[in-house]
């Protein structure tokens, strides 16, 4: 049976964490020079593994092996969001490297393959997916010329340019080349660690609804406006927040979460009642019925809140992903190898944040695997999993995709 | 008794909205181009009338009337916030002007004299009662130094300079020159309107307490953090929101308001966990031991809340400025006046706003003299007033301080 090299695992990882090096993370936007970079290597690590590799017009970098046989799609993606964690994506990059080394060196696996893909931009910098749906085909060229960093204001156009890749070729998708997608990635959550386990195997990706509630109230004097006639938004938005934390776990599924991340109020100064208030609000879960309960829960709560008065409220959708069932066969696969390498120290879950698997799942097989996060820290330069964990992952991950390439041979 | 010439006040509040006109207000903050060419406007009027204008290091514009008898002092300020009232400041300094001319016209008040100040920044463009607490001898050189512009940034040194005021003594006051200061002012709230009167008389002006509430959780990532581990500071900081609303309508006088003016979750992002949440909060009442009492249950909510968890809850007090009592003499004067010219249509009310008057309640007996909002609205270029009641507030005004200077001559 394949078996990962548990210095080679950890050697590539730690190179990786050179690329941009903060503390004790790492800082690689999306096409800085430190994510090229850390680009390029992973190309060169690929060629050294005897895959074939292309960096292509959006920044994927994917490699291909050679063979006629069955063959598996791994990957993950390289950029960091900002100031953040070395695992969070190189993980599943170099997970899926070392199934292609380990799988390739073992003769019982001759002309099977495993290609490996790191997903640009899976972090959002420019916007959602673009990697993985410029692979699959469902990123359109106008999205790209509109889109630009988050953080920098840069263009997309420009930043891609600036990396050297304006004019490439994007590299689409040959599903029928494919029996599975499968990714491995850090849990982002302390679900695993506070149970004592190692390994999770991902059912489903949690769709992610996001909201704008926006309460529309009477700009007026602090002082000289009398309590019985004031229309103030922001308490408005305040009772709306309390109205959710009471109602919302009457109705929510057992891992369902929701979240205001942001509140404005306008105009926002210290002698001045708000007239106009507004707070961003998402809620997650894998379960469809679940989140068409919690959105009805939302918009009945602003709706009375709309007529007891004296504001206006109002709550408009802004992105409705929808939940990503893994597949059966994959997770039977996964759930075999934990047996085999973590007896009795994995579960099946639920993943609570996005990633590429989801949009892989729409056009293959997808699966997923789950190793602990430290404390449940992500996105925070303070993120890690401890070495035995990642080297018992990375069996777990190697196994998994040599018993789906055996199964199909 | 000294009478009021309607087409001169008119006539000069007009003349005054002229500069910096903004829509049917003006915009005219505190050294401003606009704003000084309605200094030296008013100076060459204060001429006009027969005082003897300057202007001084701080922009104040003060007139001094010549005379070996009783004195008083009226006055209020030119300046307006951004975009806003055309009658919010320069009501006053034109109802003082006329005071000066229309007591100053009649024989049998001679020797008897009004002077008139334009008292700069009250609005606070740059700080909290900069030119009248110049006057009054209460404002070091230091905090000129550091003081900018809250809008522009632009340091109050270097707006000195361009207006041409640097290097210019700053006027002091000397208390024994008068028997009291009187000013007047638009109510800026809708109590005169809603009880159908046209003249308030001021009892005292509101002590303003301004805090900042901060809350203390945990960022983490909106998906993969259970609900059951968060600590969420954007809640916590809702939840103190309908805490004070539940609470301090229990605890409050009648006239008490409350306001949050402004709210932040840090670090503000949709899918991010607010692990930092401040709130700026305001209470106002005239009376001391009413805003112990609110600042008492709002300490009390916020240490409940700390004990509750699973956010830190602290409060801090930013500024506590005082409640001033407004002179027994001066408003007998105000409401003798306003009984002869508006019979059974005046009320003493407190003041929800500040006013330089508080500053001279320190230093001299001191009064104020309200005439309705329409709307009750303020700080918006909309404010205004009807002309019957600025003639009605104006020769109430008038009238009164004649009583004043006859009472004591």
């Amino acid at each position: 049976m394949p078996t990962i090299d548990p210095d080679r695992v950890m050697g590539d990882l730690r190179r990786m964490a050179e690329f941009g090096r903060y503390k004790t993370g790492v800082h690689r936007p999306t096409y800085s020079n430190d994510d090229m970079a850390a680009r390029h290597w992973l190309a060169g690590r690929m060629a050294d593994a005897g895959l074939e590799p292309e960096i292509d017009g959006i920044g994927n970098v994917i490699g291909r092996g050679q063979g006629r046989g069955p063959r598996v799609l791994t990957g993950s993606h390289t950029e960091s969001q900002n100031h953040a964690g070395w695992l969070d994506g190189p993980l599943g990059v170099i997970y899926g490297l070392e199934a292609a080394r380990a799988i390739g060196a073992d003769p019982a696996f001759a002309g099977m393959v495993v290609d490996v893909g790191a997903w640009a931009d899976e972090e959002g910098h420019f916007g959602h997916f673009m990697g993985s749906r410029s692979f699959c085909g469902e990123l359109a060229e106008a999205e790209i010329d509109a889109a630009e960093d988050r953080t920098r204001g840069t263009r997309m156009r420009d930043a891609l340019a600036e990396a050297g890749l304006a004019g490439r070729p994007r590299a689409p998708l040959d599903p029928q080349r494919y029996l599975a997608y499968v990714e491995a990635h850090i849990e982002q959550g302390d679900w695993l660690e506070a149970s004592g386990l190692g390994v999770g195997i991902v059912t489903s990706i949690v769709g992610i609804w996001q909201f704008q509630a926006t309460f529309e109230g009477v700009q007026n004097h602090a002082g000289t406006t009398r309590m019985a006639v004031r229309k103030d938004a922001g308490v408005a938005l305040a009772r709306l927040c309390c109205d959710i934390e009471r109602r919302f776990p009457e109705v929510a599924g057992e891992r369902s979460v929701w979240t205001t991340g942001r509140i404005t109020l306008f105009p926002g100064a210290p002698s001045i009642i708000p007239g106009r208030a507004e707070m961003l609000f998402q809620i997650r879960d894998a379960d469809p019925e679940t989140l068409l309960r919690l959105e009805r829960s939302l918009f009945e709560l602003a709706a009375a809140a709309d007529e007891a008065g004296p504001c206006r409220v109002s709550v408009q959708a802004l992105r409705k992903s929808t939940p990503a069932v893994m597949d059966a066969r994959v997770q039977a696969a996964l759930e075999g190898a934990a047996e085999r390498h973590a007896p009795g120290r994995h579960t099946r879950m639920p993943s609570g944040a996005g990633h590429d698997a989801q949009v892989f799942a729409k056009h293959m097989p997808a699966g997923m695997l789950f190793v602990p996060s430290i404390g449940g820290i992500s996105h925070h330069w303070s993120e890690d999993t401890s070495e035995a964990d990642i080297l018992t992952g990375a069996q777990v991950f190697v196994s998994a995709v040599a018993d789906l390439l055996a199964t199909a041979s």
